[in-house]
């Protein structure tokens, strides 16, 4: 077997860590899970680092045939430095080198982005927004992440924190429910994985992760459905939002929650068009990313193939 | 008087247009206000090169000294190609091209661009925002425009028709405020001139202009304070939501309604930090731009003198 060409790829979240080997045409040759916990308060960037050479040297045995290393990490990062300014998921890495430490550990070229983008550059090369040149990309799982291509170029924001649609507000009645970040009215708050399962906690008084709640909702429990119906809304609404300042055509949407498209779909295409301006009602195409969940590990993937050009 | 490098500019409204001769350095040299009445139904594109033609010559006398043309114009425009796709508030130019018709009747190259981009420009090369790659410029007029750069250029997003900040949607709520767009909610239908005064009318039966309820809410009329206070609240919420998706540090404001400033920026200071997401507090800076309501004239003359580089 010839490894020329191959890379690590990583997509990190608080709970797991996804780990591949993916070749130059972005097929996957061989894929892990690990369980990390790097969201305790415990967790130092260390031992970040330790999850991260661990999860990479357990795929591989050894990395001798590997040329480069892409990470997805859920933080924001200062222009393509590879340094984490801060992560609120994984608190541990705060002004932290995480390209480099983990280079010096593993002895091989690093890049790593912030997840969300690389989903979006994920897309941008293999998945249903290939070829475009403006590329909107939406991450539905925990919560809610986006990357945005403007120009064939990943945009990264000043401080890196662009495109953090998943905190647009899309609710400001008094009664608008909680979200994560502090703030009321959030998309992420109604149309994340785990707003779908908190929502039918709140509504039933049973506790469904998002799967269930979808199953349910395909055998015809009213709850779920009215549940999908307004993450649909709501989803449109922000894609709405997103589309009046930026005037992209392209959205595609991917993650696990994306599963639910059926379901998702047409509520949110009637949002979309009733909340944007008249000139841009018609022109904007939302479509489900024929990646499913692997958008973030095939864009990590490609910044690791980027090093190596 | 030597004119070269000296260039026409045109700021284009649907009741005026305001004509200017300017310099390289942004110093207007000449300037005129023309009424011309371009919104009416019965209006042809003919008709607004005349209105133009009219405004420019009337300026100059005869436009020998002249090395180019610049028109900030409120529409769509496709790239940077002159040509308006559509505009709401002059319908007559439709898939019109405006710099070539004006270039054909008045001799002289042109460049045409979307008045809040223009305004944009304008304060990038001359205003507070001099110097800052990446800005976002608001101007507070009859209605809400807005230009961003990026890296230095100008985002027209990929049908002309991006930095509709005025119909973002700020308010949900069931007896939300109808904007002229058909949609409610939009922040146009709060913090603009037309805004502040049917407000006023709304809530205490007497007609008053922009600059009249200003003026009142400095004489401490409850009613107009009360007004300003949610206009800049509102404000506040709409750059918080193009923050969170652009990660835009700097921020101006312009316009005939930036006169309200004073009364405008607390409120707005206070909502876009409570509305921005945590690690974005603190790091964003909203300004009164020193260009006053000249950004748009400026940017549109900078237009022009790009063409004689």
């Amino acid at each position: 077997m010839n490894n020329q060409g191959y890379v690590l790829a990583a997509d990190v979240g608080g709970t797991n860590i996804r780990a591949a080997i993916i070749d130059s045409d972005g097929i996957i040759r061989k894929e892990q899970r690990f369980q990390a916990g790097l969201s305790h308060p415990g967790i130092s960037g260390q031992d970040v680092i330790d999850a991260l050479a661990g999860a990479l040297s357990g795929l591989t045995g050894d990395t001798g045939n590997i040329s480069a290393i892409g990470i997805g990490f859920p933080g924001f990062f200062r222009g393509n430095s590879g340094i984490v300014a801060a992560s609120p998921n994984i608190p541990a890495l705060r002004d932290f080198a995480l390209a480099k430490a983990l280079e010096r550990r593993m002895n091989l070229p690093v890049s790593a982005q912030n997840d969300g983008l690389c989903a979006a550059i994920g897309e941008h090369h293999f998945g249903t927004g290939k070829g475009k040149s403006n590329l909107l990309h939406i991450t539905l799982g925990t919560g809610i992440g986006a990357g945005l291509i403007l120009n064939n170029q990943p945009y990264t924001g000043e401080s890196g924190m662009a495109m953090e649609l998943g905190h647009l507000c899309v609710d400001t009645n008094s009664n608008a429910l909680l979200c994560g970040c502090g703030n009321t009215g959030c998309v992420e708050a109604y149309a994340s994985a785990t707003a779908i399962s908190s929502r039918y906690a709140e509504l039933s008084g049973q506790q469904r992760d998002a799967a269930s709640v979808y199953a349910l909702a395909r055998r015809a429990d009213k709850t779920a459905i009215i549940i999908f119906e307004e993450a649909g809304a709501y989803l449109g609404k922000a894609i709405a939002e997103a589309v009046k300042l930026l005037d992209i055509h392209t959205v595609t949407i991917s993650g696990g929650l994306s599963n639910a498209w059926p379901l998702l779909q047409p509520p949110l295409n009637l949002s979309l068009e009733s909340n944007l301006i008249t000139t841009q009602k018609g022109r904007i195409f939302v479509q489900r990313s024929s990646l499913n969940d692997n958008a973030g590990l095939l864009g990590a993937a490609m910044l690791a193939h980027d090093l190596l050009a």
